[in-house]
């Protein structure tokens, strides 16, 4: 019995009012094909056909003359798809045929001939492959290029004398280059992640064919090679059907993603009318036409954003894959879309938050008087009290709690005390206290390694300029 | 100073190599316009406009032939937008300025005055709530195509027997169709949802203008009921920086697809070779030329998938929502993207499914002998000793393991086994005890409130009818 | 051949150096337990389990004497539990076990009755369907109390003036309290929600036995009504396999916590030494030994941060749930432990979020002077434009931002601006204009509804006390 | 005016109806208190204070006198906790104030010095990566364990033949050893990311202070090396405001939990009645005590499960540091509860995997059995007219397609077709066709690198063998 016959209940040409016009065609159409997402890997699929072809021809499998055809062809519809001119036709399903029909149009029968040996799941396991690696290498260089921009920053204010903040309160004072450091780590380590993520994938799927690999004498050496990759995969099986790969690429995307958001709320923060700690250029902000003062942190706002959808897409391929039985299951097919869009979201993220780095002016003034705020120099009143007058540390906290309370009742800054105030408190309190009771000796005296102390941060810049920039 | 004196590092203009070719310009352009995305909204937009525009008429902030020139104007824009007409020029960031520019081009100084009394802010909340009230409407018609799909099978198998699985092992018997009604409930309870988000949402942010209301006297319950809300939102703020509307929306659609990729699991176990439960039909499967048997569930494995896709939408939203202090922050324009691609998952999703279910066609010989395998009838003979001989029930639990164990020693079904045999182990077992070891038998004993008893099920097939289908 | 034959690996014996001593059943026992996470259910499980007993009773499948030597066993183990006295047996895998093993020592074989027409899928269900239906009326009455502390706040400050932001970025002024009766909206929804879900969640699950129903002939009409569901579940597949409920109210939960992170990261930004909006108590900040100045906000800080706990939650569940073939399986005994941490930590955050709005000390100097900066009034000016001047409101706007470019370059605020050089810009302003410029003629000229005007302020809170508190 | 003059509301002492007893103060303690979740971080923390106070020695900043005091105060109190007699005490906030306590109530003066030069902030980073890196140890040795359960059994196995599946669907015969051969691979890629894990997690914060560094003259290279750190970190306020290494090691984590879920739906689905794949041990499964025969997968679905616990604890840890300004904020202390459920959830999953593994015993009749059916070795007919007849791979295709159609029709498998049906199709085909029709030649056929052939098989477990266990 057909479903026709059952009578009673709405047929799919009904669904959502006609929404798909042609029924069940129309809705495995759309659910099936892919054309609108993996259009963007056509120059992955062109060098991966390449490879396969030369690889063909090279072990005899191909003759010569076919594989000239093939190639000269491949060439052809790579420079049709960089011009634009690529058609597209939904019922072509994917890429792959979209590039293997074109071939077929242009040079015939020898067409038929370069799937020999391979299969859609290993050609598109090293597509994706490619794609990825070459999104590896931008994020690379765009985060260089950001690391650059905070490095220039913070050289020109490696003495800059800013609040730093614990729970946005301010805790001790800081250098403004130190601050901006603390982001040029982060994004060395993140920069580590891409490096490894990148070293990780470089193995190329290409001969695992459907899943078993293939009777046919192939030379996996020789197409790894030729597509840049260290070496081919080892196990046919695994070729085709993990994408542990672009995982470990969204989950690095996502660290940096989290890492520029941190910096976003920052430049958010600071450009509030109540910090005024920096001031963003007019590149990056938008302003109104009735508020001319007003310069709304945009960029900044999206940038925090777009965190949210690179973690969704980490989060939506990780769905996709767990639980999947191998090998290959069509439940695959859901690994380009949530890539490519975290793909865009990063990198432009990157670029924004350089451009709004390398423009950003910071208030000195404004963040040298928020640093002499709120007794930020108390604990290096109690580290004086300990490293002169040997007092245990807990004890030199209660000294200082108390000095301090006494500042606060007269409501002046710590420096602004006379000796005799401080001795009302401690009675081996001298004149030399004051050296340390000011936020330039503060940061001065901070000169531990990795400490905030300028020629401290001068040394890290410089450190940081070899490692990152001249590696 | 500017940037460029700077002189140490790469420009903007160097990033990614060129990629952003303008710099600063085009980099600020492609994160901060959403023309592409929120393009989707034009009627939504269009309609807010023309209900804004008929309050201020009325209201008598605008005069009526003002009031004509722009109604005919928006009316002649969306007929361009329906036609697909409609040109997108990046540098116009969103629809909002698409539409106010095309109107000022049709119509002149008066499209200048229709944004009196009213912002973006409040614009834009308007706008993206008719459309999620939209995509609530489609979902519940989807679901209702889907039960009436889920019924009609179950109706056709109130009475056919399968195996009942817990942990994928066959557990009792039970009827497909009252395993397809187990869905026909969910699907019921997601409709639910879908009411109740539509009815809190359904309150209409127009007029809160920036985020402080309005000095105009403006009319809100006509706007609100021009547009189909119920009322107008009550206080200012929070109409234009909350959007728990549109996550209530997508935690409502992850969880219809998450009921769908429990469906679309069994359905891809049950097409296996092993299992042949069911046999798909050829529109939602894709074959293969040289292995003719085989059918892919593909469809089935692509709403399997889809529902990572909508978690990450979830996901995503939340994420961008955590932690944002009110009113408005452009965090907030990166909430269509993922709710659009979310509700285009679910809608193919349910369409997809519908279709399948409809043409599914269970083997009924296979399922039936599938549940007969495994002493799925071991509980009704526990019960039966409980219910007739008066055993505690751990007791009949024990004296049944017993006889099943003999069974398997024979390697035999419980029906299988002589009287002598089950009086061996224990002596009051009489002949009435064959009438329960048959899984027709077990099945039709079923008869509790939502049991699998035949009846019960045609019971509830005609009830679900009454409540989902007809109301 | 047995694992131990194979020789050449090590045994789970050597697992993790000895960490799991007694090899795989220690692995076994620990991966299977769920008596540390479900011993939090006795209370649902004991009068799950009376429900069923008097049922049993009431049907004539249990006597009278059984019945009540079961009633009052299940009474003392309910008085040993909330005395703390259960012991735990990780080797009595569950609550179940536990309750059931106490109850036959202390009452022998009726105890072996209890479980007959029931099993552990329907109990666990049931069971944990009573105790997130508890949670939900917590978490319904902890909103209460908050909802209660914001607006006695509301009150307070309906008149006292602050910016209202866009951006982070002062756009108009709006009083104090509106801006908190924003908050007292989204937790009205999210009320909403509880009180949905609340209502879908309330159907019994007991009597769907393993899954397919019983051949008892039980009162399933009875113990719902017993245990205060509004009817028992229509499907025992459905019933004994689907978590929605827990799902929804996670969901619900994850919604407050997201408007509960909002406010949080609004008290740490407005408690900043650079924006000094509001000053948080001793009771929930932590001091500094050092710094007495310093207040860190700590339970704010906590607040947002716990948003992510119940996000997490969320998608455990969701993951686990995510392609489950019916009917029960292991997987789902993971669904408890995401739902009491969420459940956790959304109630100790909304408690928190209650006291801090309670004890919260607005300054309402700072925040008057704040509204005043950044020409927050330069959109009245422009709305005064159209309403008195008739101009279009694209081109008041323009004429506004002249003026406003006029002020900033003479450093005064637009109020202090002369008519003169008002009306070098527009010749056709007049005196009356400087009625418009001031931040409290602005609110108070805000008297659309919903909107920033004091009385409007006043009649939401009114509004909202009756809806809300007195409901 | 203190907050109980407003009157109006409910005090927070009713909160939750007395649920929070002491009001505020019992609030503020259960949200702020850490003691419950960083007691596990004992060993660090005493292991921590025991290298700084060393330096302390050794740069003369502490007496030696008290520096042996402190020592052996750790000592004793690191005995008293491994013995399980720390008294726990939640005023006490957090491990650290519990550890210094007891210093001070065993050594007291000489306990308040040991706070020199250090501050929680670095304190608690120190001791959090010194955990994590254990962790990762943990798991690496887990998963090496594993990969050798997996190796023992490919290697009994590696000419076993089974169906290799794509959709779930019978594609082409396999080894049994080579899809095991597989997740040797998966988890070899996994101990990578734990390698570069650690190394990138592996520099010491130590000396970092509250966010500054210090004026004390540490030795920060003598604390690290003294930890096994390579190195100390380069940034103090990167040090302690970054916890990317936690969530480094939750997505690594969730990669080996994905894997896992994967390899868990395979055994689930192995051992149903339908495939009987696969018998798994009574260690790892639990049985119905009436229904002998049924052995429920329960270890293998909770492995399943738990990769959401894992993926919701990285979402749960990076929503926390999402937008997270520098340095410390309090949210930060919600990174170790997330870390600590995955770490067990990870660990305990490994190892049930690893023993599920080396007991699990498949059938080899089944698995062969399965392997002939559904035409599996069609592709071999095709490569063979390519190889063999030189035809193009897609006219290959068809021909093979049509011989399939014939032996479907005749219910046949394709070895059992007649050489004149076969050249009925295509007159070229020859007697020598057959050897390509059996899935023994079909396995032994694919000898590409990474192929299923047996012999590349055992020299993928020989090379495996040496990479992962030898190394």
């Amino acid at each position: 019995m057909t479903s026709t016959e059952a009578g009673a209940g709405p047929t799919p040409n009904d669904l959502w009012g006609g929404r798909f016009e042609t029924g069940p065609a129309e809705i495995m159409q759309r659910i099936n094909a892919s054309i609108d997402v993996d259009r963007r890997l056509y120059a992955q699929d062109i060098a991966g056909s390449k490879a396969h072809c030369k690889m063909l021809v090279a072990t005899g499998i191909l003759t010569r003359a076919d594989g000239e055809a093939i190639l000269a062809g491949l060439e052809r519809i790579l420079a049709e798809c960089e011009a634009g001119r690529m058609r597209i036709d939904p019922a072509l399903e994917d890429i792959h045929m979209h590039v293997e029909t074109r071939l077929r149009e242009l040079i015939g029968e020898p067409a038929g001939r370069l799937h020999t040996a391979r299969s859609r799941n290993d050609q598109v396991a090293t597509d994706f492959r490619l794609w990825v690696r070459d999104a590896l290498d931008r994020m690379d260089h765009g985060l260089r290029l950001l690391q650059s921009a905070l490095l220039d920053q913070a050289e020109r204010h490696a003495a800059s004398i800013m609040p730093g903040f614990t729970h946005l309160q301010a805790a001790q004072p800081v250098t403004f280059g130190h601050h901006l450091m603390a982001y040029v780590e982060m994004f060395g380590r993140d920069r580590g992640r891409v490096r490894d993520c990148r070293t990780r994938l470089n193995e190329c799927p290409l001969g695992a064919a459907a899943l078993a690999g293939t009777s046919f004498p192939i030379d996996r050496e020789m197409t790894a090679r030729e597509l840049g990759f260290a070496r081919p995969m080892r196990n046919s099986i695994d070729a085709v059907s993990d994408r542990d790969f672009a995982l470990e690429y969204l989950a690095t995307a996502a660290s940096v993603a989290m890492h520029l958001s941190r910096l976003a709320e920052e430049l958010v923060i600071w450009s509030s009318a109540q910090f005024r700690f920096v001031r963003l250029s007019d590149a990056f902000t938008t302003g109104s036409s009735i508020m001319p003062q007003k310069k709304n942190p945009d960029a900044a706002e999206l940038v925090r954003a777009k965190c949210g959808r690179v973690m969704g897409s980490y989060l939506q391929l990780m769905t996709v894959m767990k639980g999947l039985p191998l090998a290959y299951g069509k439940d695959m097919q859901e690994d380009k879309a949530p890539t490519f869009e975290a793909a865009d979201a990063v990198e432009l993220s990157i670029a924004a938050t350089a451009g709004m780095i390398q423009d950003m002016q910071p208030d000195i003034a404004v963040l040298a008087a928020a640093a002499g705020q709120g007794y930020t120099t108390a604990t290096d009143l109690a580290d004086w009290l300990v490293r002169v007058k040997g007092m245990p540390f807990r004890d030199a906290h209660h000294v200082t709690g108390r000095i301090v309370r006494l500042a606060e009742k007269r409501d002046v800054g710590l420096e602004d005390l006379t000796l005799p105030e401080m001795q009302s408190v401690h009675s081996g309190i001298g004149e030399e206290v004051f050296a340390v009771l000011g936020v330039a000796n503060s940061v001065a005296s901070r000169r531990s390694l990795g400490g905030t102390a300028p020629e401290r941060v001068r040394q890290a810049i410089a450190a940081a300029r070899a490692e990152y920039l001249e590696g």
